[in-house]
């Protein structure tokens, strides 16, 4: 039994770790902590819960949130990396699903989050939380930074041709489209059901903050500097990614056997037959990865198509993923709930 | 541990039976019967299975189907009542899940259903598996109804009030709203995602099946015959019914405490807070039925707002619950989860 | 040809009266403001008219406004009280798609908007814009308030049978469901799509502010107090409203025969052929009620199914009606679309 | 004025063309035919029709139909070209919304269609209706082939750089998105709102029968074969095609002027400001193609975004600016809608 503190719960990755951790047999929420609902029932803003979480939001204070066992932030960038390093100090474990902690090159996460990082110093000790490529490295962690949602989906679906060296890395395009829920649990007009329901649009085409996080990814995985278009689709679904991913074979090779082989002993990454397509709702609410191969007409173009629930698998399921292999508990406690479909 | 067989598990209801008994911790799911089906995996069917359940749908067989501890029929109309005589008769337990033993009065049954009943016999001992009126019952049952999803959402909405004779039974108004998955899995041009999704339409205005199903069980609460004027809609979403029920109070009450007091030991009613309003969102993918009951304006006339998931508390999770009470297994087990959201 | 000048067009009913003016061949939009957006096109805040529209918005000027024919506000209530004294002492005609002047009894308009009118004294002379029932007015009128969309429907729905005292006016119950562009176009956790796709829901079923608009008009058609329960639920589509209307049937009537009758010469109404239901989007974009009338069983309980688009007859199309009548030009000019299907 | 037959209307792009050409002030629509419909009122099929269009569908009778100045076929691939002959023959224009015609190698068009072409020997007559290409021969066609949804997106977005020889042609790409109405009005499961909501997923990834009518254009606009790869995905909304397009630039250009200055003169391509990103909604109901064209993180991909409505510009609007060109009306006639919005 470990016990849990929640920074941040009040957006959709929260009350998802809420969902997830109320049903885990090894955890007690302990805190679940946010400034603006302060006093209220967690239930009450989400009622979903109702019946299934009895504790209020409180104001966050860092000496509850040290006393747990492991803190998870769910909070947007910049807040966590002003909390993170007393936690550290003082021996407990953090989950961070933000990006404060994801990218190695200090500089680069300046460019791209317009911020200056408070707390560079731990970045190095950070460990990049996809358990399909740093299982091992988690099991050490004191401080884990989960991938976001479209890293997940593009880096597992790019993974195994650039191990091998497959595919040509100066010329990857990943085209993805994300449900709405992706720009989280925000007031905003662009995301109103009236603006983005029966719409479909690509955007910040010009670059996207996940870019770096893929590249960085994908350049260790090839041991090689790999160059990605990456563009982004706002689709009018509540949940899900898929991810479209675009390579040039330079050899030939059995990619079904290739990915198969990658993911045979991975609990959350299915690999579907030859010929299939997998859709988004077959992963709704569960950590799943569903990957398919193709090498349409005979070309050399190799086309994968990689899908993921981006608040499960692409964030709230996958720390908890994350917070199993780190305690030692099975790693599909609690995560390995079925589809509902339709 | 028990044994259990699906008959015709094809439809939303059969998938969702599936999904929900592959992760209940004292079955074994025996058999998966499909004419239409036979020999394809179930999980090649419905890709939200793969990895959870590695079965592929047989023929029906009635030896097969008889060996089983309880079989539940998710069948159309007219196929319960061919195959139920001979489980019976082999003191197997049925569930079932279609219209076939709902009413308790032949005639009435065939003339909505325009077919004539082949097995009359057993209708009367037939439990009707709403446990929040017949638990009881149920505990002893050999075959159950269980109830269909406007009469879950209606009956319990109306229940309290009809009860206690607080309404007038004369003047009943259920409007309810379904999502489209209440029209089953079936090809059809009307439920098409263009026809269906942007729109609102009532439809069987002039009398639809379940309405005397719902009339037989208001009038046994208040032991009067009522008149029910009952308004379904079609409303462009997956799952869920919304159930706004209209009576006219008949004396004064503190109608939340007679709520609140009628389902206080009910696992899967929950009354809301006063002033409060139900969605279906939270109650999806569970046998919740939520409800909230109001007096605008301080007149006369009582709202009820009852919501619950169609193919869960309206179909396959009462159906479970049934089977809980049944067999004498925790009335929640394996369907407590909690709604996705968002 | 008139000149048209718009106040507050940034909002879902100014987009659309931009929409549906741009194609009058009798209208020059002289002007249409805005303090939050005074400086940008109107296409680039609203796409779809790039190509249609060559105007920015512009701060209101009291001045500019005066010069125009006819002002129409689009604004939230509140705004036109201020401004319309001002255009009414210049002769300019005002069409308010606003609340301030739907309500003849200032104090009630008071209690249910919790402000001070400023402009009392105009309220006398508003007429009330609902062609179907004031025509004759409208077509004199100084000052026109348009009529709210849940009551366009719901007086529509009701007024054969009022006008005709067929039902008993003690006991009605309007069960109105609305698309989400009911909410306005402004930045809201509530109408995100992640929160309202997928879910139904009631609200306001306590007091909803178009509840008087409504009585009043039904007061009006009946010479005698009615009592009308009204509960409005949110639907997961963008436009439409579906309101169902239960009543009370006094005496043996050919309900469709009255119905046909009372709209024989409306343009926009349309009394659907017996036992049909009518569905929203078949109005959709039009300025057209698709009323059904039913008396389902046999009973003395009376449905009638009204359906429109709450942003074309539920606001800018039936101000531009209103105008069309104003100003002599025929009815129909400029809001005969046809409903885009599927 | 002309008039005007119609073959096999029953489907969305048969109702798509009785809207537009109702409200066409030089048409009159003299019959509309369906094999499976005939006898019942156009308008009862769609109700959005009503009051608008009066008249009934008839058995496909050759005779009438060779009356007409012109007769579109709306029919299912290998339809028209049984009935295309007898009409040519008689001097009636032929508009074909259908494949028959599209692709001007007939053995390559029963390799994708698997049916022996029954009227090859008119393949070579017929005009590609893609007025951006082919608006000369279009004015003198006999037989007019419309392109299809996918190819009409695809091409309008390509043409600029291969027209130019800006970019390898040798691997292209084009990852299509589309609405649910691609897949016709018929009855099928998949693409019912439960199974096609709330989802995401590619298909046809292996090979889709746009993939060599898209390659023949393009081949014919850079006057060399080139390599697309082409993935089509499900998206869950009613209308709309996103096509993002991705190349390789061979040499630097102002991209942005080059497309501006392809279409300066067309009414219906609307390239958008650089930066900006289109979205479907944008033209929903109208006959644009909207594009933008980037070129992220200055590298030498280039990302064209290009939207149309599946029904009208890629279908049965561009079938009528085929009709308006092709009888000498302003191509704008008829199809000048402004997308409703939101």
């Amino acid at each position: 039994m470990i016990t849990v503190g929640i920074v941040g719960a009040t957006g959709y990755t929260g009350v998802e770790l809420l969902r997830l951790l109320s049903q885990h047999p090894q955890v007690v929420i302990q805190c679940v902590t946010s400034r603006s609902e302060a006093g209220k029932a967690v239930s009450e803003l989400f009622p979903n819960l109702r019946g299934h979480i009895d504790i209020a939001f409180s104001e966050p204070d860092i000496n509850q949130l040290a006393d747990c066992d492991v803190v998870f932030f769910a909070t947007p960038h910049c807040v966590a990396m002003d909390m993170v390093p007393q936690l550290i100090a003082r021996n407990t474990k953090v989950i961070d699903l933000s990006a404060d902690f994801r990218l190695q090159d200090v500089n680069q996460w300046q460019d791209w989050y317009k911020m200056t990082h408070t707390c560079p110093e731990l970045i190095e000790q950070a460990v990049y939380g996809l358990p399909e490529v740093n299982r091992e490295q988690i099991k050490q962690a004191q401080l884990i930074a989960v991938p976001g949602c479209y890293p997940t989906a593009t880096q597992l679906g790019f993974l195994p041709l650039l191990e091998q060296n497959l595919v040509d890395p100066s010329h990857l395009i990943a085209d993805a489209k994300s449900g709405v829920s992706g720009a989280g649990r925000k007031a905003a007009i662009a995301t109103l059901l009236t603006e983005s329901s029966e719409n479909m649009t690509a955007y910040a085409v010009s670059g996207h903050r996940h870019l770096p996080e893929i590249t960085q990814g994908l350049n260790k995985a090839c041991n090689t500097p790999v160059h990605l278009t990456f563009v982004p689709h706002l689709t009018p679904m509540i949940r899900g990614i898929h991810a479209t991913l675009y390579a040039t074979a330079t050899q030939e090779a059995d990619l079904q056997a290739v990915f198969e082989q990658r993911y045979a002993n991975e609990p959350f990454v299915d690999v579907l037959p030859a010929g299939h397509h997998p859709s988004t709702r077959t992963v709704k609410g569960t950590n799943l990865c569903r990957i398919a191969v193709h090498q349409p007409q005979n070309s050399n173009t190799v086309v994968v198509l990689s899908v993921i629930d981006n608040l499960v698998k692409g964030a709230s399921g996958q720390a908890i993923q994350n917070m199993n292999i780190l305690f030692g508990f099975p790693e599909t406690m609690a995560i390995d709930a079925i589809a509902v479909m339709p």
